[in-house]
C-alpha cells in the first residue's frame, strides 16, 4: 500500500501544467459546485481546533479535517506565525494535507496545503463576490499586502473586469513590493498602486481585508464614507478576539460567514449576535437568485477558512497528480503480509541480528 | 525547507540497527521517563477527536494531536478498521504522524505509525504492569490474538520472567497462528499455546486484552476465579460504549486510566462513575512506592492510548533516523524565497506559458 507523496517540484508541475488562471478559474468553479450540492449528511465538517501559544513566538497549529462519508478524509495541518516573514523569510501561513481512504484508514496522499490555502481563500472570495458584488464592480481595495492578497486579488481579477486595484498595509515596503508579485497574473492593464488607507476603503467597490492585525487590535480601518454597494471579503479574521471590521460596518450590512459556527467563534461574526447573521456561503451559492438584491447594498463575506474548501482543492490537486502521472509513491505504513504482525514489515530482524544497513544513507 | 519522509524500509532499518529487544526496552524507559516528568503546564495532550462512520464498513478516523510547549507537535492520525485483516489483508489499526516545529509550523517529519502504535500500547502496558502487578507474576493470558497482542506480550515479556503464555481468540486460527508470529521475540524458554478461555482467565497472573469487540458486546469474559492478584492491561476498549471487562471485576479493582478524560469517554472507565478511579498513568509512575502494595490486590490497566505515548515514541524514531541518517529529505511545502508570494515556488509560470513538463514522470 503506498502513498502519493507530492513534492514542491510535483505541484510546479501541475500549476505549469494548467496555467495559474486555468486554476484559479477551476478553483472556483469546483468550490462553487462543492457548496451548491453541500449535504451535512454526505459531508461532515467539524469546527476547527488547535494549540495556540506565545512561546517561542506567538503562534497557532491548528487541524482541520473533513470527511466525504464512504470517500476520504482529508487532514489540513495548517501554522499560522505572523512573525514569520519577517524573522524567517518564511510565509506566515504554512501547511500540509493528508487523504485518507475512509474504507481502510490508508492514507493515500500527502500534498502541500500552503498554495492550496492561499488558492481556495481567494477563491472562496471569487464565489461570495459573484453572488453579492455590482457585476460592474472595477475598484478593488487590499489592506494588508502579504500571501492572501495575491489571491483575493487573482480571484476577484478572473470575476469582474477590474480597472483599479488600490493597496495599503501599514509596513509600506509591503505594498509597494506587492505590484511586482501581481507580474505573473497578466493585469498589466489595471491600476495598480499603493494609496493612503482613507483613499482605499471610499474607493473600493470591492474591499478585501488580509491582515495580521493582533486580538483585539482591530478595526483596520474607520468605518466612514465606504460606498453603498460596497462588498467586503474579510479573509484576516480566524482567531478568538482578532477581528477586522468595525462593528458598525457589519450591523448594517448583509453579513455572509463561510462556515456559521467557526465564524462566531473566529471570524468577524464574533462581533454580532447570532440574529444579525446572514446565510451561509453555501446557502448562498444554492439559492443565488435570492441575494441577487443584495449587490445594491452593503455585503461581508466573513471567510474563516472552511475545511471542505480544502478537501476539494486537494482532491482537485490529487486529481490532476493522477492524470499528469506526477509525484513519488512512497510506501510510508509499516504492514508486512500479516495484517496481524506488526513487526512483519521488518522480519528476520532478530534471526539476521543488526545487519549492515545497506540503505542507510540519507538520500 | 524540508520534511523528512520516512518509508517503511527506513523504519525497517532502524528496528534492524536496534532490534525489536532494544526497541522495546527503550520504549519502555521513554515511556516511563515521559509520564515521571510529565508537566501539564508543559505539555498539551487534548482528547482525540474523530469520524466514526458505517459505510462503506464499520471504520473510525482519529486524530491524536500533543504538544510540547515552545518545542514540537505531533499530529498522529489513526484509522480502526476491524474488517481490514479478513477482507483486505491489511491491519486493523492503521496509522501516521506528522512532527511540527512550533517556531515557523514548519513540518519537519513523516512518520508511520501503525508500527509506533503496536509499539507504544505495549510499552505502556509494561509501565504499568511494573508499578501494579505482582513483580514474581509468570503466566500471561492473551484475550484477543490480533496485532496488539504481539506487542503486549514482547513488552511484559521484557519485565517478567514469563513461563506461560496462554492464548484466547474467537478465531482459533488465529490464536493458533500467534505462536508462529512470537518466533522473532525469543521467547523460545517460554510455553505458549492457545487455550479454553475459562483456563486462560483462571491461570494468568497478567491478563491482556486486545479484542476488537463490538460496541455494546462486552464483556469479552465473566468475572469468576481469577487470582487474587491479577493485573489486568485493557488494550481494546477506545471507542464509546466498547468495553472489554466485567463491570464487577472493575468495581473490586484499582483502576488506572493511561489519560482520565479518554478513559472515562472510550475506556473501561465508562463503566464506572468517577469516583472508582484510582491515579492515572502519569501518578502512578511519579509515585510508584505508594502505589506498591496494589500489587497484593486486583489491578486494572485501562489503555485507551494516550497521545503524549506517540509524541515520544515518534520523537524517538526521528531521533534515531537523525543519527543513522535514514530517510528522505523531501520539499514538500511550497514555499519560494518571497515569504509573501504564494505563487513564487512556480514563478515564470504565466511567463513561460504551458511547458512541457520534465519532472512529469512517476517516480
Amino acid at each position: 500500500m503506498k502513498t502519493l507523496v507530492l513534492s514542491v517540484n510535483d505541484l510546479s508541475d501541475i500549476v505549469r501544467y494548467l496555467g495559474l488562471n486555468r486554476l484559479m478559474d477551476e478553483a472556483i468553479d469546483r468550490l462553487a459546485s462543492a457548496f451548491r450540492d453541500y449535504d451535512p449528511g454526505k459531508h461532515a465538517v467539524p469546527v476547527r481546533d488547535g494549540f495556540t501559544y506565545d512561546a517561542p513566538k506567538e503562534g497557532l497549529l491548528e487541524w482541520m479535517p473533513a470527511m466525504t462519508l464512504g470517500e476520504r478524509v482529508t487532514m489540513k495541518i495548517v501554522g499560522y506565525h505572523p512573525t514569520n516573514p519577517d524573522c524567517t523569510q518564511l510565509p506566515t501561513i504554512i501547511s500540509s494535507s493528508l487523504s485518507f481512504d475512509t474504507s481502510t484508514g490508508h492514507l493515500t496522499g500527502i500534498v502541500d496545503g500552503t498554495f492550496m490555502t492561499a488558492l481556495r481563500t481567494g477563491a472562496a472570495s471569487a464565489v461570495a463576490s459573484r453572488v453579492l458584488s455590482d457585476p460592474q464592480s472595477s475598484t478593488l481595495g487590499i489592506i494588508g499586502c502579504g500571501a492572501q492578497a495575491l489571491t483575493q486579488l487573482h480571484a476577484i481579477s478572473r470575476i469582474f473586469e477590474l480597472k483599479e486595484v488600490l493597496l495599503y498595509d501599514i509596513d509600506p515596503s509591503v505594498s509597494g513590493d506587492f505590484c511586482a508579485r501581481t507580474a505573473v497574473l497578466g493585469l498589466q492593464h489595471v491600476r495598480m498602486r499603493p494609496a493612503p488607507l482613507q483613499h482605499v476603503i471610499r474607493s473600493a467597490d470591492i474591499l478585501c481585508t488580509a491582515t495580521s492585525i493582533a486580538v483585539g487590535s482591530g478595526p483596520v480601518f474607520q468605518d466612514c464614507d465606504l460606498k453603498t454597494h460596497i462588498h467586503v471579503n474579510a479573509v484576516g479574521s480566524d482567531f478568538p478576539g482578532k477581528t477586522e471590521l468595525p462593528v458598525s460596518l457589519l450591523a448594517r450590512s448583509f453579513v455572509c460567514p463561510d462556515f456559521r459556527a467557526q465564524a462566531m467563534k473566529e471570524g468577524e461574526c464574533q462581533q454580532l449576535v447570532p440574529e444579525a447573521l446572514g446565510p451561509d456561503l453555501a446557502e448562498l451559492v444554492k439559492n443565488t437568485e435570492t441575494y441577487r438584491s443584495k449587490r445594491r447594498v452593503s455585503t461581508v463575506f466573513d471567510s474563516t477558512g472552511w475545511a471542505l474548501e480544502d478537501h476539494v482543492i486537494s482532491g482537485m490537486l490529487f486529481e490532476y497528480a493522477d492524470s499528469l502521472k506526477c509525484g513519488t509513491m512512497v510506501e510510508l505504513e509499516s504492514i508486512g503480509s500479516d495484517p496481524r504482525n506488526p513487526y512483519g514489515f521488518a522480519v528476520d530482524v532478530e534471526a539476521y541480528g543488526k545487519l549492515p544497513l545497506k540503505r542507510m544513507i540519507r538520500h
